[in-house]
């Protein structure tokens, strides 16, 4: 049912939160193994869903097909800064490559938390980068934590979520793992298990005339400004080119939940396969066989499913925050006790 | 609720059957307007969300951004011999531009009927463009009609449907209508307002052992063979970027119907507006103001909506039929006749 | 120097020239290699450089990164008719595969050769691509045959050129082969070797107010109608996303003949690679160990080079045709017999 | 003939140049018009010939058709900085988009200089962007300036060049004016008008075993490790769909100097049309009538002219630098002071 995306076997993922009055940010980093990335890289491909963000890193990813960096995950505010660090750890893990002419391509992804965290203070820095990468673990929370802490979903807490799956494809089988950074949609908007509970929730606010200013807010009909990330790891052993097919499936499993890619809303994902590393110094690069394209279904399904399962993990993991100018969102254990009777009720 | 692509002022769809034991296919036309098409271009633009297909016509409307036949629908192996009635149709209607140096754009979306139509008699035709061109008119029917006559959905009957909404976007009243051709999806997929239908049909079939091999053939875990085709107009005044942009959200409805868009499904949307035109002799082109990007989430809701309910739609309207070699797809009523019990149980 | 992109082992080319009055058309095949291309498929990705072009097949080149077919090559209006073909040739070869549920990707590739030839009379049809099928072998004519009879290039005959190179890629010795179809350019941008070619000879006509209306007509400026097709093939191992890398270079390769990539001219280019194929059913597919892609300078130079060398070889090669209502075009040879000198003066 | 992507009315340029010893490197800002871009859009759009690129911006460009901050060119590992300072004065002149929920989408391209340049010390920071940017003039440096200071060329001295062509489209005047940042390409490809003075140079520095290290090392056959970003502007009325067309054919001009985008080389072309802005807002967006496709030729030259030009410029006008670990780049006329003579010989 639930899992993480650390279930596919190598996966790590780290946290530092910013957890400071007004200051409510941080940042995540998503390892695909313990090595070092640079040398030996990772098959990657991504799909824009919706380009309304601002990510450092996705040129090269689409031309070359490969990651050489971890994945970080922070505002959007804070992008410059993670890419700095980003090379900075490069370059101190490889000397050598420092020694003639140097080049590394990193690898930012970013939400808007702007409604909970001052986000002008440009509060990230380099070192939170530093310090979320040491964390990484096969162990991790989620939630109002690292970059997901200040994130806003379906106007209730976001943040990070994550699942997994597992998938029979060729016979063999294949661990799919997503996380997200969850920080998009409106409250009507919001689907669980096939249920409008947005829309109940919404209505029930109207109804009852609520002081809950938290929810009343949610009511008045306003375009997205968030945006989610959304990252898929596989053991499968697939090329880039298949990669980017499973990352397009997040787009599945996203708009379960309620969304339809709002127009304010950057909606990105990345695949990434275990399976096999690409080296930096190499004539060939030799890769395994991979899952025939006529196999693939069963990890198109998983993939939407651990994508719309990890977006749902978010809200439940959240807890509620209150941030910068007393903003606060609900979580939606908070926003809605009675949940389990919403979602056991017939809805039409 | 319901209504249809052609509640968007001036769009015509007109269908040529052939329903002739083994051969269970057709053509089927939709006409952004009544006028000469070549003369006075479509803008649209589409999203290839699974490219297994084998579509003509989409590289130049990627490059130009606008259409200049209607847009036809038919079978596989149908594509050519309708390119050709299209380009026949349009010099026939432009004698001058053939007197020096004539092209023209065919626009041909197909779906492999090829379960219920014996698909290698390649009897498709370029008279069935024509007729299908001759009888478009505001009113059509759906189902298992013109292009959607040998099609599959979710193992069972699918074809044509169509819906509509309404959309107020910056501050105006638009109207956004959607009609598919759906061919797509495996039974336990088949999702209905959020309710696992398909889930409960296969497991009740499994349940029961029961005789019919219609059902029983679904349950044989294969991938999937279809395609989907989701045209989608609106009178909303869109440019071709933002008209791909709309295409985009045909993905989300097509997921809420439980769509991971399979390996082997071609998924195709394409967007065009009614709003204007495009000369084909001008020195510049004049477009009136368009809805501003930040405006355009109900637009967006309501061409998922229109999608995700021109499937539902195709579904219902469909009949029963059997084609060639005694394959038969029964219709969604005959497999479930108790489908309003289902949909009004809760399944958790 | 030149060569031929059959100089690639295991490439063939074959033709079906139409002559006949106002018929100036035709079809060319170029086969991957002499196997069942639907049971092994071939690895391929194409570029679009600018669109304006009717080709079938590459939605799904895009998606799964082979091909099934033969590539043909024709006229504007008869991709239809030889879809229809490269449909009816793979049943033939697969009887098994139409038992079930037959699907199959052709792939059509077309120039405009309206100039000379009465396209409108639809003069090509299915047992063309046969006739042109049945033909492939190592070694073919180039220049106004096939495919390339009727076409124009830098308003002077243009058609079939082919040239390959040898490249030093990872320590192996590689060949590429490029065989392009050219209908495009006007008169002064034609560049040969770096010597503005076309300038001096329109200037030219100018001058001497030349009755010869064939390269008088070619001096009004008039948007370019043309287009060109460019297939590079190697023995080079690549997957998918580098033959797309490849394909790309063809870009480079076209500037340097004087091209602008012409609003009106649809410029295509599809590479595929020999070293491999993909088999239709199988679990896995292995691939061999791939180029690096730190090291694919040599083969996007050949590329490069090929393709421009391919195209001054159709220039070279076509003789001159007259075509209908008494159009005509000139060879190069019969335009400028005094080339030699032309190339040997500094033009600055 | 030569110009300045200034010709263009309302189009500034400045630098901010570091060079002190082992730091040889700046930022160099262009501005579309002198408003408040975020307040009033420029439409734009771009091309990613060979995505080998650590941009910033792009992601958002590609989906909206605008750019919303001055364009900023830096090396590779300054990207981070100069965001963040694109972030801050957007902010600091936009104090009221703050209130809320502020975002905006800083566009920062990068060349790596590392080879003059020591990019490990990250020395370029936000104030240098806020230097560069109050330096932006109408007129300005080229050539071993700005973020141009450390790019090498050709294995020569590269950096900043520029260029504009009128063109006469639909009846009209335009002004297209190029700005490239070049640091690509190997010494024996360099070409300019069509001769390849490259190869003569390579060839007479073998034959003479000079001494000259800095040529010497040119001769060694190595990948490129370069980039080249080039900005195209117009005052022709264009949407964005129209700028992406145009921005391809940077390739063009690219080509004719030599490149065949190298696999070590991130080739991407923006273009931006000064005609009109695009309000952040509106309900709609009035756009004036744009330039027909089928008239874009003339701009379609004047781009791939104007690019190839600039290029050459930026040849021309650096001057001989030293940097790092003693790495010198001669500029070509210290490396060819016969250059009128290899320009005026027939090469062939």
């Amino acid at each position: 049912m639930s899992g993480a995306i650390t279930d596919v076997p190598g996966v790590s993922v780290g946290h530092c939160t910013l957890d400071d009055g007004s200051i409510q940010t941080g940042v995540t980093v998503v390892r695909p193994n313990g090595g070092n990335l640079y040398r030996d890289k990772v098959p990657a491909a991504a799909t824009v869903i919706n380009g309304f963000g601002k990510s450092i890193g996705l040129v090269q990813v689409e031309e070359l097909g490969v990651l050489e960096t971890p994945i970080a995950l922070t505002n959007t505010f804070g992008v410059g800064a993670i890419a700095q660090a980003q090379i900075r750890a490069t370059i101190a893990e490889n000397p050598l490559i420092g020694r003639e002419w140097p080049t590394v391509n990193p690898l930012v992804f970013e939400c808007n938390d702007g409604y909970l965290n001052d986000i002008q203070a440009l509060a990230v820095r380099e070192e939170h980068y530093d310090a979320a990468s040491a964390a990484a673990s096969g162990t991790f929370a989620r939630g109002a934590v690292g970059a997901g802490r200040g994130m806003s979903c379906f106007d209730l807490k976001g943040g990070i979520g994550s699942a997994s799956r597992m998938a029979l494809a060729a016979g063999t089988s294949y661990t799919v793992g997503a996380l997200v950074l969850a920080n998009f949609g409106r409250l009507p908007m919001l689907t669980i298990g096939g249920v409008p509970v947005g829309r109940a929730l919404a209505e029930r606010a109207a109804l009852e005339q609520r002081a809950n200013a938290d929810i009343a807010g949610a009511l008045v009909a306003k375009p997205e400004q968030g945006s989610i990330i959304m990252l898929i790891a596989t053991d499968a052993p697939l090329d880039a080119r298949q990669l980017k097919r499973l990352s397009m499936r997040a787009a599945a499993g996203l708009a379960r939940t309620g969304s339809t890619y709002g127009h304010g809303s950057g909606d990105i994902s990345l695949a990434f396969s275990t399976a096999y590393t690409v080296p930096h110094e190499a004539d060939f690069v030799a890769v395994p066989p991979c899952v025939a394209d006529a196999r693939l279904d069963p990890l198109f399904h998983a993939a939407a499913d651990s994508v719309e399962q990890a977006i749902i993990d978010a809200l439940f993991q959240a807890t509620t925050v209150t941030g910068r100018d007393g903003h606060r969102r609900l979580s939606l254990a908070d926003a809605a006790p009675d949940l389990t009777q919403i979602l056991a009720q017939p809805t039409r």
